[in-house]
């Protein structure tokens, strides 16, 4: 047993080198990759994750895995958590065909070059066939790994947010319809202010600096990770030593690229937290989609966008922009938390950016229950903007076309961006029990991260979100909270 | 036979994406890696490198290509480079015994942070027994694949350098010794001048927009390649389409990072130059080590130190670099070409530059000779710079210890950087029969550019150094060009 064991970590140190050399790949591609580069390099990416797929389904690994399984409760945690994660992969590859995977894998590759020519030509008969067929296969994919699921869509949700059901999720979602969109309407119905220092221009370098100088004051390691730039800002990691994440920095919204540091660096330090064992595990990397979310998006929104914060940094950042010499610390704060419903999931404000997530997670929901066709989708969805967001949407372009996730074979994946906000507030609410947070001194700061590092990072895998949710809060998901805050914080805001 | 040299083809896919995925760990280990996530990014790269060595000496593989190589003469010119090129790897691999390869290699990885203790206390003795070990190994290796070679030394040479031998060598640095050295003593004998401007610091980005500016103003194609920052610049390439060079931007040495960009430009160039229909096969890429420095060293220097140059060019750097507003034109290429004798190789100017080589190559061909020990090596080195160059070596640091050649392995690697010049002033003897180099407007600049590309970068690997030399200049290596070409910059300078 000795010697299988050694040889299951064997596999398990090849197939952390594979996908390292992976997530490297998908940095170069993402950030510096030259552009007539990116062809071969998407390549080499595509060979590397064929040898993965082709070490998890390998007879002799998988004769392995499951003979270790039938002993596994004489081992130790950590190795019974790797074995049942390795296990899980494997079930899921071996109930799905594997010509039906590959195939799908290949159409949701080749889809992104044709979501993009559909976008930019504001034509959605262009994608309409493939979207149709990447419906298609999610159902059926669905049909093949349902377990206990109630529904269909229950079963994709697992890839993204383990026990998640739309059973909760509806429950969240009625109580952000009932109490959120009538916010939004009250307040779209007050008189809009202007703020012209939002769009005053600001050099690169100098946003460059202040980027640089805020994710290290929030706590990020620069000796394990780097800040680049990438048209669309994210965090990727190769382990806790190697944390990368990236902004855009577009001069005339200044804003934008302080705002997206703070949300990378709130998933780096989940990250760059990791406890130092996990560091050699498959699990040691941060939890669920929606865990992972929420601390992103509390760093930017809860802390990020508070007054509390900007009482110590504010001096700092009008020395260094100067449209904001003039301007007095309220009306920054005011300004950063101005609501203005758009048509544009990454662009909306704190209050709007769930009624999104909301309006996506019905039609998908609906697609996969056979509900809603592909073909009536873009009715489907300029008929919910208008009704949550008050929009009317004249083009598919800044519509259905938007987001490239379905177009790419990310069906279920939207909720976790509105679950990071419900847990980031959930959470919230409970670290007030244990930490003073009247001031966000630098010391407090600290204590905020360590708190997250103590209560959630160290796990990386280890313990599900629904375990850690309920360890931390005492209570399951519970969407109160994060209601309750927006109103509060809102209300204040506007009347 | 068709199927089998399919299975070759694939093989050779294979393999490429193996060396892509090499290329970009070594590139972000040189660039960007975080310093505590370079540690995993080099074990990444180790088992990537074996993975690509098992490819090489699988019995599958290695019986196929004997297969193929008795039916060469029936296939295409290209197949049966490549299949040589192969053959020839295998054939190194099946001389040196797997274990003895592997020890050295390891030797030679750990050595390097030896090396770099021994740099910085300034202490021989701590790298003087696995140097030793080192030139062993290189010794018995070269005995090993030795075949028609005159000297243990030509067979080093082969790795870096095919055809040249000792004899050809001992020619060049003959003269060298005999025209260059005494100039050199004249020179040194002649009133410094002092041109403050040189150090005035520029700010990063400055430098950097200039680099950028004279990169493309050489012809480097940004849409097939970067420019990037790293401790000491290199050139790098996954293939035509995404090639990459690196400088160094020093605020108080600000032509540092113009000249380090021309001459990887001159590199880079030669990578973006191979034929298109080279592109998925093993012989796309560069040919011989000092026929690669002969272009980075005629953009540099022939091209990027030369008055004519810089006429076009200066009215723009004097905007850019606002100490050198009151310099004249003149002033500042007798600046650029000022000769300094100094202890360290990458820091020398052109004229001195060959000596250091010369020194280098006399050291290392006594030691492979078995003429000189480990030991008497700092010694010896110290004479040698005395008797060349002129100056008094007083530390190991600054002596011995400052390349990281010998002590990585690299044995008999140092003559290229020489032979580069010379291959460039016998090719520039040719291109002014075929051009009209009075001035190097933009125009001209293309024209070299595409001389070089017709000549040699089209070709790859396809041809040998020894066969383009002869068919262009008419003649074997030469290297009065080189002598003459210095003589007369440097008379005309200097008296």
């Amino acid at each position: 047993m000795k010697d299988k064991i050694q040889t299951f970590k064997t596999y398990i140190k090849e197939k952390k080198y594979l996908l390292a050399t992976i997530e490297v790949l998908q940095w170069e591609l993402e950030t510096l990759a030259p552009k007539q580069g990116q062809e071969y390099l998407s390549e080499v990416l595509a060979y590397v994750s064929m040898k993965d797929y082709e070490l998890s389904t390998s007879e002799a690994f998988q004769t392995l895995v499951s003979e270790l399984l039938e002993k596994k409760s004489s081992f130790d945690l950590l190795l019974q958590k790797e074995l049942e994660e390795v296990a899980e992969e494997i079930e899921k590859m071996k109930k799905i065909p594997a010509d039906e995977y590959r195939d799908y894998a290949e159409l949701c590759a080749k889809n992104q070059g044709v979501w993009e020519e559909a976008k930019q030509k504001n034509d959605f008969s262009l994608v309409e066939g493939n979207l149709t067929k990447i419906f298609d296969y999610n159902r059926k994919f669905a049909n093949y790994l349902r377990k206990e699921e109630k529904t269909l869509y229950d079963v994709l949700l697992r890839d993204y947010e383990k026990g998640m059901t739309c059973e909760k999720l509806d429950v969240f979602f009625a109580s952000l319809k009932a109490e959120i969109v009538p916010l939004l309407h009250n307040i779209q119905k007050t008189k809009k202010k202007h703020f012209s220092f939002l769009t005053a221009p600001v050099p690169k370098e100098t946003q460059k600096q202040f980027c640089c100088f805020l994710a290290e004051y929030l706590g990020f390691d620069f000796e394990r990770g780097i800040l680049a730039e990438s048209e669309h800002p994210f965090t990727l990691n190769i382990n806790k030593k190697d944390v990368r994440i990236t902004t855009k920095y577009i001069e005339h919204l200044p804003f934008s690229s302080i705002f997206s540091t703070i949300h990378e660096t709130g998933h780096a330090l989940y990250e760059q937290q990791i406890g130092e064992e996990l560091l050699s595990s498959l699990l040691g990397s941060g939890g669920s989609m929606g865990l992972h979310e929420s601390q992103s998006r509390f760093w930017e929104n809860v802390i990020g966008r508070s007054l509390t914060f900007w009482k110590e940094l504010y001096p700092q950042l009008q020395k260094k922009f100067p449209s904001l010499e003039h301007i007095s610390l309220e009306e920054f704060y005011e300004a950063i938390n101005q609501v203005e419903a758009s048509f544009i999931r990454t662009e909306a404000d704190e209050l709007t950016y769930c009624l999104h997530i909301m309006l996506r997670y019905e039609l998908e929901k609906s697609l996969i229950e056979g509900n809603l066709s592909v073909k009536e989708l873009p009715k489907a969805w300029k008929e919910k903007m208008r009704e949550y967001l008050g929009v009317e949407v004249s083009n598919n372009q800044e519509g259905v076309l938007q987001d490239v996730h379905w177009f790419a074979g990310l069906i279920g994946y939207f909720p976790s961006y509105a679950l990071g906000n419900v847990y980031a507030s959930q959470l919230f609410h409970s670290m007030k029990q244990d930490l003073d947070l009247t001031e966000y001194s630098q010391e407090t700061i600290r204590k905020i991260r360590l708190w997250f590092g103590e209560n959630i990072h160290q796990y990386g895998k280890c313990k599900t979100t629904t375990e850690l949710i309920r360890e931390i809060t005492g209570e399951d998901l519970n969407p109160s909270y994060y209601i309750q805050y927006l109103k509060e914080k809102y209300e204040a805001l506007y009347f």
